[in-house]
C-alpha cells in the first residue's frame, strides 16, 4: 500500500522526505559502513549532527543564547516530574492552569513535590473553552505556573501567553503538541519542553529549553540523568542519549528550515485548520464543541451527530486513504492532528470526504 | 561504501537483516499506509509488537512468572536512580560491588538517597580483575546491593553469579553490555537491567526486569513516568513508549531467536571472544590487562606495545572493513566490542588483519 494521509495525535505522521532520508541512509550513513543507529554518540560525525540539530531549533524557535536547549529522555510526562525536581527549590507551592487531560495530569505529577495550587480551571466547562486570567496572580510561594499551551486530547490551544500576574515566577509550558507549528516568544518562558512525537520527530526524545538561572536548584532526588545541569554541561550527552530519534529530530528542522521555517508552516497550518472548522461548522452532521476563540490548529476533535455512523464514517475514510482519525477513548467521536507534517492536500482530501459523507449518510 | 565490521561499544552493531528489515518498513510498515513511527502505541498493531517483543524476551531469558519486564526510557543511568527511588524503601543503605566505571557511576547516583557502603572493590587494580566476595557480607541495613556484571569500558565479566551472602537482599544487576549473550537465572535477581544500545537494539530503550514483589515501596519522589508500580499496571505505556526503538528490539529478539537463542549464541561468542584473546595472548604487539579469569566475552580491550603505532593501526584496520576499534577516552588504545550481532566473521578478518599488522609493524 502506498503512504496515506495519517492523523494520528502521536507519535504522529513525519514529513515524507524525511522518511526517504532516513530509509536511504538506514543501513550505511554517509558512508561509514555502518548504519546512524549503531555509531557512538561521542564520534565527530553524531555530534556534528547533534549540534546542528540544535543550531536549528534555535534559529527556528529564535531562542536566545542565555537558554539552554537539552535533548533529553523521558517525554513530557517525564518533564511532569523533573520540572519541580530541577527547579522547584525552597518553594513550597506549585501553580497550574488546568485546560484539560495534560495540565491536569502535570499537577497531579507535580503533587508528588510539594502544594500544588490550581490557578484557574476549565474542568467544568470538559475542558471546551479557556479561563480568563486577567485578574489571576501567582502564589506568593509558587515555584513556578504549569500550562499545557495546547492540549492534544480536548482540542484547546492558547493564541497567545497566558496573560496573568505572574508575580516573576517561571512560566513553564508544555507545548508537546504544537511546538514549531506557530511564533513564540521563548524569552517570556522559564521551560519550554514538548515531546518530539507529535510535531518533531519520533517518539522518544523530549526536548527542554531552559533559562539559566533555572539550572541551579535541582532536588538532591533529581535523578543525575534528568538533572537539566549536569545534562547541560555535557551537551546532553550524560549517558548515551537516543541518537536516531535525535538524528531524526534534526532532519524535521532541515526539513522545516526548507519550507519557511516556523513563520511559513503557520501560514499553512491557518489554512488546514480554517478550512477543516469550517468544513465543521457548516454541516448539520459533525461539531466542534470547544469555543472558537481557543479551537486548536493541531488537534480537531469532532462528533457525528449520529454516533451510529462512526464505524461507517472510519472505514470510508480509509477507504478514501485517509487514517487514524479515531477520537480519543476518553471524548469519543473523531479527532483529526494536522500537525505541521500532515500536509495540507490531507486536509483537502479530507474535507472533501467528509462533505461527501455527509451527502450520502 | 557497503558495510563494515563495526566495533563501536555503544550504540553498537545490529543484525543487518533487522536493519534490512527496518528499512523496507520504514515508509508502510505492514501496508497500514505509515511508518510503524507514526502510529500510536495504543493501535491495536502497536500492541501486539510490543507484546510480542516482551514474549520473545521472556521466551529468550526463561524469565519467571513473577517478574515483570518494563520498556522504559533513560538509560541504565536513569536506573542507577530510579532503582533506589522505587526499591530503597525505609533502608539507609545501599551495597555497591565496584568493578569498573560503570558501578562506580551507578555508586555515585545512589549515594543521593542513602549512604553507599563499598563491599568491595577492585580500583586498586585499575579494575583489571574481580574481587573475591566468599567472605563478603551485604550491609545488615542495605536496600539492595548493586553490580555491574559486564564492564564495557575495563572489560571486565563475572562469568557467574557473585557469591556473597546477600542476607536475602534483593541482587541488582546492570547487564547493559552483555545481555543476551549467555545463559542467566534470571530467579536470583531482584532487578535485571540493561540499556538498549549494545546488545539489543537502538539507544532510547532501557529493559528493567523487576520482581513483583520490589513494585510496592517506591518513594514519592520517584517520577510517575520511572514508578515500575506504575509502568508494570500500563504494561509500559503509562506515557508514550519509544515504538520504533521498541519495534527494533522485537526485531532483534525474533532475529536471535532465530539464531539459536541465548544458549546458541553464546556457543558463538565463545568462540569469539577465544580467538580474539588468543590473537592477543600470543602476540608481542598486542596486550590485555586483564585477569584471565575475568575477562569479558563482549569488550575487549587491548593495547599496543608501541603506541605510536596507534593512529596507524586505526586507519589500516579501517582499509580492512574494520571500524570503531579506538579504545574508550579512559583507557586509551584499543577496545573490540563483539557484542551478539558482530559476527563471527568479523571476530576472523580482525585477527587476521591484527597478526598481518604486528608483522608489517
Amino acid at each position: 500500500m502506498s503512504r496515506l494521509f495519517n492523523f494520528c495525535a502521536g507519535p504522529a505522521v513525519l514529513p515524507e522526505s524525511v522518511l526517504i532520508q532516513a530509509k536511504e541512509e538506514l543501513l550505511d550513513w554517509n558512508s561509514q559502513g555502518a548504519s546512524l543507529m549503531e555509531i557512538s554518540h561521542r564520534s565527530k560525525v553524531f555530534m556534528e549532527i547533534a549540534q546542528k540539530a540544535e543550531q536549528d531549533l534555535r534559529d527556528l524557535l529564535h531562542v536566545p543564547d542565555h537558554y539552554k536547549v537539552l535533548f533529553l529522555q523521558g517525554g513530557a510526562y517525564g518533564q511532569f516530574s523533573c520540572v519541580p525536581l530541577n527547579i522547584l527549590g525552597k518553594h513550597s507551592k506549585i501553580d497550574v492552569i488546568e485546560t484539560g487531560t495534560w495540565s491536569a495530569k502535570a499537577a497531579e505529577c507535580a503533587a508528588h513535590y510539594a502544594q500544588v495550587n490550581i490557578l484557574a480551571s476549565t474542568k467544568n466547562t470538559q475542558y471546551r473553552t479557556l479561563p480568563d486570567l486577567t485578574n489571576v496572580c501567582a502564589s506568593e510561594d509558587s515555584g513556578y505556573i504549569h500550562y499545557c499551551s495546547n492540549e492534544t486530547i480536548n482540542g484547546v490551544e492558547f493564541q497567545s501567553i497566558p496573560a496573568l500576574n505572574t508575580r516573576n515566577k517561571p512560566l513553564v509550558a508544555d507545548m508537546s503538541s504544537h511546538i514549531l507549528s506557530r511564533p513564540i516568544d521563548v524569552s517570556k518562558f522559564g521551560i519550554i519542553f514538548a515531546g518530539a512525537q507529535k510535531n518533531i520527530g519520533p517518539a522518544g526524545l523530549v526536548l527542554a529549553i531552559v533559562r539559566e538561572d533555572l539550572l541551579h536548584q535541582a532536588h538532591i532526588h533529581t535523578p543525575d540523568a534528568f538533572n537539566y545541569l549536569l545534562q547541560s554541561q555535557n551537551n546532553s550527552m550524560l549517558n548515551t542519549p537516543p541518537t536516531f530519534a535525535w538524528y531524526m529530530v534534526g532532519l524535521v528542522f532541515e526539513w522545516l528550515k526548507a519550507n519557511g521555517g516556523v513563520e511559513g508552516i503557520e501560514k499553512i497550518n491557518i489554512q488546514k485548520s480554517d478550512l477543516l472548522y469550517k468544513t465543521i461548522d457548516q454541516s448539520d452532521l459533525y461539531s466542534n464543541p470547544i469555543d472558537p476563540m481557543c479551537r486548536s490548529r493541531m488537534n480537531v476533535p469532532f462528533i457525528l451527530k449520529d454516533e451510529t455512523l462512526n464505524a461507517r464514517f472510519l472505514i470510508e475514510a480509509k477507504q478514501n486513504g485517509l487514517i487514524n482519525l479515531e477520537g480519543h477513548r476518553s471524548v469519543g467521536g473523531m479527532r483529526a492532528s494536522i500537525y505541521n507534517a500532515l500536509p495540507l492536500q490531507g486536509v483537502k482530501v479530507l474535507t472533501e470526504f467528509m462533505t461527501h459523507f455527509e451527502k450520502m449518510a
